[in-house]
Formats: C-alpha cells, structure tokens, sequence
C-alpha cells in the first residue's frame, strides 16, 4: 500500500523533482572539482529531495508559482547535505544511502570542509532573495542544529535520556530543518510571490499553519526513522539496522520500552546499551523487548499523532494540488518503509 | 621599536577593545554550556581581535558612530573562531596561541560542532542588520574560506606550487575576511550610519577603498605570519615553529627561495617537505636556506609592498583617529615579532 501511496506522490511531483535537480546540478557544477565529488557524492546518491520539495509546495500554497522558488529550494538540499556530511564524520557512519559515507571516501578534513562550503552556498543563495527574514530563518536552523548535534553527542549511552529530551533531539535534528524549509516558502511566497494580496494577518496565519505543518511532519519522519533502525532490514534502509544504538544514540522504541520493562529486563537492556557493542542475537533479543513492553507500539502511535496534527495543520487552505500532496507525504512519512 | 607601536595603537583602541569583549561575553553567555567552553576556550585565550576592530573603525570611517558596530563586529571574530577550529581539526595542529589546540582537549566531532554553531551565529547576528549585502559578504567570505581550505589541504607537499598560487591560497585564508570585515564596516555604515549624507558614488569609492585596505592589510599579514613560522621562536610565538612545513603548507619564504636555490641544495629542500619529518638541525638547515637565497627577505619585501600599498588606500579619507590606527596597524602587520 505505502509503494502505492509512493508512486501516486511521485506522479504528482515528478516535473518539480526534475527542475530541482536540474538546479542543483547547474549550482554545483562551477565548483572546485573536488568540492563537487565529495558534495555530489552525497548530493546525488539517491536522496528524496523531501526539503526542497517541501519549500516548493509551501510556495504554491501561498501563491508563489514564478519557478524563482526553484533555484531557492536548493538551499534545503544544501543545509540537509551539509548537516549529513558533518554528522557521518561525527558519527564515524561508514554507510549513507546503501554507499560508504563520504569520510570513508574521502578524509575527514576535506569532508569538513565540504559541508562548510554547503553551508556557505546555501547562504549565498539566500541572500539573493534579499529578504532578511529568510536569512534570519536559515540563521537559526542552522545554529539549532548544531547544538542539537552537540547536545545529542553530549548524551551518548546516556539511560537516563528521558522522553522530553529525546523530543528536543530530534526537533533540532530533523524537525527544525523540515519546518524552516515550510516556513520559508511561505515568506518567500510572500515576499516575492505574484499574487501578493492578502492582508498581512492572513500572511501570518498561513506562515504559522505550514510552519507547524513542518515541525509535526519532520518529528513524525524522524520517528519512523528510528522505528525502522529496529524493523528494517539492511538492503531495503541502505546502512545497518541497530546503527543508532551502536552510535551510542537512545530513540523513542528504547525510551518508552526501558520506562516499561521489569527489573531484570531492565538491567539487561542497559547493559547492552552502555557497552555499544553486541552480536546479531542480543540485537534480535533486544529488538523482541522493543515489541513486548511495546515500545514499537508506542513510537508509531506518537508518529502517527503528529502526522495527523500536521494534516490538521493544512485545514485553513484550499483544496490544490499541492495541498494534496503534502497531505499524502505526511501519510508517507509513517507510512514508508524505507 | 614595533613594541613601542603596539602599545600605542593599544592606548588608542582600548576601549573599543574592552567593548568588542564584553560584546562576546554577552552573545556567548546564553549558550549551551559545551558550546560555550568550546568556543570560550579560543575567543578568550588572547585573540587580537583585529577583524572585528577593523570593521568598527571602517565604519567610523564613513560616519557611523552609535556603538550598533560593536555589537556587529563580533560576526569577525566568530568566523575567525570557527574556521581556527575547523583548521585545528583539519591540520591536526597541536597548539593554538600557546595553549591546547581545542580539538586536543574536547573530541575532534564537538570542535566541529562547535564551529558550525559559531558560523551560524555569525549569520544571526548579519541577519538582524537586515542589510542583504552584508550576509552576500559574509556568505561569501565563508564559501571562499572554505574552498581555499580544501584547496590548500589537496596542495599539501606539492613542490610545485607557485608563487601565484600561494597568493591564492593565503587570499582565501586570510585576506578574504580581513576585507570583508573592512568593507562590511563600509557598507553597514552607509546603511545605518547617522550620517548618510554622501551621494552613492562616493559611497562606493569609500567602500572600494577600505576593502581594497582590507585585502592589502590581510595580504601583508599572512606574509608576515609565514615568516614568522620560520624566524620567530616557540615561546613568543606561542605555536612551534616550522608547524607550516610539518602540515606540508608551502610559504613564499620556501617557494621563493626553491626558485632560486640551485640543485643540489633545491634536492635537499624538496627531501625535506616531502618528508614532512625533520629534526631541528635539518630545520635550522632550512631556515639557513631561505636566508641564503633570499627568500626572507623577498617575502618581507613583498609583505612591505602591500602594507605600504594598503597605506595609500586610506589616500581619500580626510585625517581621523580611526585612520591614524588603521595606517600603524599596517604598519604593524609586518613589524610585529608574535
């Protein structure tokens, strides 16, 4: 059903996925060559290019439909590679998308460095829109991000992570971005749209819903991430199952199942992860404790609340075809299983 | 004699000095604790504070003088920060400013963490002059700094670069923000100064001028600085000496005098920083080199070029405490012994 709901997606978005890609090309090509291997070399393995379709689609929901947002949406795809790159040197990652992380490839320094650069560029292009609101949006992602990551790092094996906490980790790692990416193609359409007509109250609202909209869905998708890093099988997710534990970094399945567990359970579940080193079998064990004090259940019906929040978000706008196809990716990001 | 000139330029910018400080302390302070000692370690570890002094005393230049440039100059020293923490990273330096290289004393990933929350930093505090050309300069100060970084890094240990790419390699590593913080003086001056009374061409011919300062002053610095990697000694220099030629850095004063050794010595020399490994007489060795075919003395003379060329820049601005600064700080670049 879900390899469905993807192909119905696709179908609708195929055109704008073409001219991202096209934009994304035409911008990294004048690049120093070797910036451009390490940067393409994630750039163009396969990504969903879910952020700045997401800027595109919140530009439309606003009136926006001059292309202009095209060449914008890059800066999403940009920050998102930037932030994977510095993570996979971070995380000591060996796969990204079924490839070797690009430090693998390429040393750590020059990795570094590369995303440095994204950063930089997707900078460059905001401040072509020459509006400061879109600059000052992009500003705070990215410092949200990095201390997100540093405080993730922070807690590394840390048991005691509480559910709160994990809420504030991935809002900063993956929602923030994904909102951001929402909020900006309701200022830019605002900004430089065509139809810019309406009241500025109105303009408020429609910023705040698809703002809102991004935050529910990107903490929905990080959630059915660290779902699948339990259920998913090595080929289907292109890196290994188990990674984020071996990472040292505590999920949702894992939270709510440790608040759940008997003593026993309990203790034997933290010893596994503290030590960050276990075999097949205590990954299987460990993932059949997942299930049993339901802490699978429990991360999909909190995944699912947001998705349906971020529907909820999309009620004050007209039917359209971009307002159904944010509302179907909000139906894929729990429901995808890849 | 250059002692003498640093305390006078010292006596004249004191109190701007103490303001940039308390500046940085105020915007570091409401910081994750992590990020605050990772960053705190090398912004308050005796950072000259040049770039962003500069910047205040360009926009003095122009007429601006209602304290908002202190508040934006700390962007300078930010970006100065996060490309010392990312280079520590990337040139596994060991010392920075007589004291532990970050990195030595947190993990490499905080380090790098760390440097992109300061890059994106910098970016929040350009977004709140709301001046789209100032975020262009800093934007494309950052993609420069970094491109020339990963250029450096794919030179390291290649005999053959030449003068004219050395000249690139120290433009984009130092010149580059020197003279964007000169000319983002300029700019932020003309925008928000209380005196924006002169016509736009006139505008331009002062922001010209100071960014034409500014890459000159950067120039002469770097130059200044590489000598020093091979003249100055460890303890007032607070870093060994010789780290460029260990990190397989070439500098004018080597490739200067490669150009002009004859064989058998160039054999020896080309042995040598292919090496990366020398003991301290196989350095002094060296050192005798450059002397003996001049490549320090044709390094301090071009340094001398471009401080006295950075000079006739401040040619159009009437006499002015500011100006006065900026012309001994010139002199300065390349008299100074640290």
């Amino acid at each position: 059903m879900n390899q469905d709901l993807k192909t119905k997606i696709l179908s609708k978005v195929k055109d704008d996925l073409l001219d991202i890609e096209t934009a994304l090309h035409e911008n990294l090509a004048p690049c120093l060559d070797i910036v451009s291997d390490i940067a393409g070399h994630l750039l163009f393995s396969g990504g969903k290019r879910l952020r700045p379709l997401l800027m595109v689609l919140s530009a439309r929901m606003c009136g926006c439909n001059n292309k202009n947002e095209i060449d914008f949406s890059i800066i999403f795809e940009y920050l998102h590679a930037a932030t994977l790159l510095h993570d996979d040197v971070v995380d000591e990652a060996e796969m990204r998308r079924g490839k070797k992380a690009a430090h693998a490839k390429w040393s750590a320094p020059k990795v570094v460095l590369t995303g440095d650069f994204l950063l930089a560029r997707s900078l460059t292009i905001a401040s072509m829109t020459r509006i400061p609101q879109i600059i000052k949006i992009i500003a705070k992602i990215t410092e949200e991000m990095s201390q997100g990551e540093i405080d993730q790092l922070a807690r590394k094996n840390d048991i005691a992570l509480t559910e709160e906490e994990y809420m504030d980790v991935i809002r900063r790692k993956t929602a923030v971005l994904i909102q951001g990416a929402c909020r900006s193609g309701a200022v830019f359409a605002h900004g430089r749209g065509k139809n810019n007509v309406l009241k500025d109250s109105e303009e408020k609202k429609r910023e705040k819903a698809l703002s809102d909209y991004g935050y529910n869905l990107g903490i929905a998708f990080q959630m059915a991430d660290d779902l699948l890093d339990y259920t998913a099988d090595a080929i289907t997710m292109g890196k290994n199952p188990g990674a984020d534990l071996r990472e040292g970094k505590l999920t949702l399945p894992l939270i709510a199942a440790l608040a759940r567990a008997d003593r026993k359970d309990r203790l034997w579940m933290e010893k596994i992860i503290k030590a960050s080193l276990f075999n097949e079998n205590d990954f299987k064990n460990l993932t059949d404790m997942l299930y049993k004090y339901s802490g699978i259940e429990y991360t999909e019906s909190k995944a699912n609340d947001h998705a349906i929040k971020a529907k909820s978000c999309l009620d004050i706008f007209e039917a359209s075809e971009s307002k159904d196809v944010m509302m179907m990716l909000a139906d894929y990001a729990v429901a995808r299983k890849v």
